[in-house]
């Protein structure tokens, strides 16, 4: 019997806007360095420096804003005036305080699923950073418990879907990341729910799993119940 | 009935080195910027940039290396070198990979709790930086739990023992952090077993709790498992 008893939800960008900021905040950067390279090229050394560093400082704003000063440094052959680097360290501190943007359907859905379901949220990134969000965005209450990690393998979540759930058999994941919600939930065994939203970072990009039978891909959060009803009468 | 089946651990500079890699970092920031002022006023600027930095980053290394570039800036009035961010930079991710270095009794002393106590891990901290200190230090496998935290309050105790063990009634909590590890379990109803480090960050300071019925201060780790059937032999 395979009742979904557990459902996951990834944060950034499936619950709250997050890219968006980092958007805004690479275009800034962009024009910080205007006069030391073409804006696709600055864009590209950063996401260079932050691929690069993601074994030193994981996910997070801190790390990203660590990166633009690197790349500052490097773009400008170490050239780079020091207020530039005075305004990286704002715009970085701004990032760390933004006021947190729930996602249409979020609270309805979350609503309409606790109590019948054990809510997890599960997310990657700085843990006070990931904290303060969820304080602030008040859907804390909804959750049954929250997981914030360094990484999300199949590893992950056959840990979480064991120790807050009845494993990862009777669970589903939903969230943006094909790379880091969906796919390895489902190669945990669970279920895999790919919510797009239009901004996900370069390095969450993988492909859909169409031909796993544990893959359903929704148009936004607001079809979870539906189809969560429509599995259980198929189980 | 009061029996202790629940330890909670404290990691950096209870079973590992870690304030000594903070302090040397210090004194290479004091020797980059010696040209702008004093020692002593450099460690004062730096620890005034950390502590209102605190709300914004939170623990960890990230965030003190982005406390120190702040403080470059600072100190220099805004004409640091471009060479000395790159410097500090470096030396921020040297931290971060810095090999671990168990303290003395540690691992035995987990070796000879483990099985008859429910171990619990609770550091605050970088989760990143911290899962990989735990990683490297081997000492993983003797833990039932391992909690990374963003701060280390009575709220924090009653609900980890809680979770992991039978209430703070029945659990300790060993550390070297008067304010973090021993107070905040006490005041939750738990155990409070102070093992002083040399270097304690002053951030990280309280008076001895001495009045308090459940306060310990040991020597060492060494002396963990003695007084622990001490306690027994008593409850």
């Amino acid at each position: 019997m395979s009742t979904i008893t557990t459902i996951g939800f990834d944060a950034d960008d499936t619950l709250w806007q997050n890219e968006q900021f980092f958007r805004q905040t690479e275009k800034h950067f962009a024009t910080l360095l205007a006069e030391h390279a073409g804006g696709h090229d600055i864009e590209a050394r950063l996401l260079e420096a932050e691929r690069r560093n993601l074994a030193h400082y994981g996910f997070g704003i801190k790390g990203f804003t660590l990166s633009m000063i690197e790349t500052a440094l490097e773009l400008s052959g170490g050239k780079v005036p020091p207020n530039v680097i005075r305004e990286i360290l704002d715009v970085g501190r701004e990032m760390l305080s933004h006021p947190v943007e729930t996602l249409p359907h979020v609270r309805e859905t979350l609503e309409e699923l606790a109590g019948a379901y054990r809510l997890v949220l599960i997310t990657k990134g700085d843990l006070f950073d990931q904290e303060r969000k969820l304080a602030q965005s008040g859907l804390g209450e909804l959750f049954d418990a929250v997981e914030i990690v360094s990484d999300k393998t199949a590893a992950t979540y056959q840990r979480i879907f064991t120790c807050h759930g009845d494993g990862p058999g009777r669970s589903m994941m939903v969230g943006n990341s094909l790379k880091s919600d969906v796919v390895p939930a489902i190669q945990a065994g669970g279920w895999g729910v790919y919510v797009p939203h239009d901004l996900t970072w370069v390095l969450e990009h993988a492909d859909e799993p169409t031909a796993a039978p544990r893959f359903r891909r929704l148009e936004h959060l607001g079809e979870l119940s539906a189809l969560i009803e429509r599995l259980g009468r198929e189980g």
